[in-house]
């Protein structure tokens, strides 16, 4: 049986993806079990609810050389901890390709696209499968969250014809509106400890020469509240200085992003921070709020920007 | 304009997917001109010729930054010498994921088939496009001469029924005879320098953990006319020597593949070489040649072994 997994610290791709692709393995004849590796956000119980399935289990430890299929990841240190051990014969991503290495020819499937859903919707057409009601509102769903309803500037043509495609198959008569629902349910973080908030949508990226890494950790809260969010600053700030000094981080960063006002304010933790947010972006900092304006894609407009400031001179 | 190209040392695979690929790209609103890194081999020529199409001519120095896709490999040891500086928009591969990756989301389309070409193959049928006869004779070609006829381990069901796809398109009515004419150009080395039939068809790989990493260069010679090869096998050993001193390699392999009875003889340049033979295949070595058996494939035979026998101790 393959297991079939997202990131860590899971969002609403990593998760229906897991569930999409192992339904579709299975249909072709690969029999996949999807899992998930950590807790669900905010967001991901109130599409399960809406798709009527259940969160997948928790990824068991695999024995050495168990066959895994990736998606939405594929940097080792956004997987399953003994990733190395594992054989991975399948990779659906849409994130640049870090340091995955594979030990056999496999299949690898990786586009430019908004979403790895979008991905997937490809491979069911491609298979001449139809896509069963369930698929349709995990993709659909998926597809709306990483794009930000297609405020995002990963969003692709492709991502918005996945979307108008899914959308009467899954029974979804006012995109909109449910767009609007499910970002509601993502920004009701009612007294969610700080800790939880900073690890909702976190990554740890290495940047820079391998023999002088650098490991940042970078969190996002996409909510349509940040008035909340910001009010809790000094909490959030607290276990921002926990994380970096437990991870051994060089640095970490917390993105609070205005889903309806695509903006970016990124919380600023020390004078490590201050430096590379005004260099790296230009970015004002006052009160321990640096503005990034109306970068809000972690993959598109900050981890690139920083790839770049941290690269060796050539 | 983007770059296409496949392997240093390239072999047909390797010039007609990039051709093919430049063309399909090109179809599809993305311009894109092939380029080889390095002499054909013997066979190449004879498929060129009978597709009716030229060589593509030798990749210049591209400036940094510049886009490329690559075909038929992954790995930095086997591309253009500043890889690193390229910026790598898509890949499309059959081999196992090595040291590539990527500063931006990509396109990456890897499949475990026996040839790139099979998977180019797939990338038209999806996109709806008519395969043309010229693409169609290269791409038969290529597949024919990635899987020796469907000989090699490497062959999959994909692979045998786009040549069965090709062929008409192709005109080719005598597949079997055709892939005769095409090993008998192979085979034809004539006063072929002793380096030049090493490093026809010839990869560097590395293995074992990154801190001790041991760097080993394997060619292969595909042949009708094996006798003919081995022959030669003092003039070959001082070829590998040298090559093995001037690459600074832990060690050097050379297999003499006899197509027609799907054979391996390979060469034992020294001690080192003669304990891994010993070690990892448990061949039997007798005057300088390792009998492999039926191992024809260093990509599924040769290669994972010496993986596995180097691998760092869990």
């Amino acid at each position: 049986m393959l297991a079939v997994f997202g990131h860590t610290n899971p969002d609403t791709d990593a998760i229906a993806s897991a569930l999409v692709y192992a339904r579709l393995l299975t249909r072709q004849g690969v029999p996949a079990q999807a899992y998930r590796l950590g807790e669900l956000n905010f967001e991901t119980p109130f599409v399960l609810r809406e798709a009527g399935v259940e969160a997948p289990p928790r990824l068991p430890e695999l024995e050495a050389g168990t066959p895994v299929a990736l998606v939405d990841h594929n940097e080792s240190a956004q997987s399953a901890p003994n990733l190395a051990e594992l054989t991975v014969t399948r990779v659906v991503d849409h994130h640049k390709l870090g340091d995955l290495t594979t030990a056999q020819p496999a299949y690898l499937r990786f586009e430019p696209l908004g979403c790895t859903s979008t991905i997937l919707l490809k491979l069911h057409r491609e298979a001449n499968l139809p896509v069963e009601r369930v698929d349709a509102r995990l993709m659909l769903s998926a597809i709306l969250s990483d794009t930000l309803h297609f405020r995002s500037p990963t969003t692709t043509a492709e991502d918005r014809e996945a979307v108008a495609f899914l959308a009467p198959i899954a029974g979804v008569e006012d995109v909109e509106a449910y767009a609007l629902a499910m970002f509601a349910a993502k920004s009701d973080l009612g007294d969610t400890p700080a800790e939880t908030l900073l690890k909702m949508d976190y990554k740890v990226f290495p940047f820079g020469d391998p023999a002088q890494l650098q490991r940042w950790g970078i969190g996002v809260i996409e909510t349509t509240n940040p008035g909340y969010v910001l009010g809790r600053q000094a909490e959030l700030l607290a276990a921002m200085d926990q994380a970096r000094a437990e991870d051994g981080l060089n640095g970490i960063l917390l993105s609070v992003v205005d889903i309806l006002h695509e903006t970016n304010v990124t919380l600023v933790l020390s004078a490590t921070e201050e430096k590379v947010l005004r260099e790296a972006f230009g970015a004002e900092v006052e009160n321990g709020r640096a503005d990034l304006g109306h970068r809000i894609s972690r993959k598109k407009q900050i981890v690139p920007t920083l790839e770049t400031y941290f690269a060796p001179e050539a």
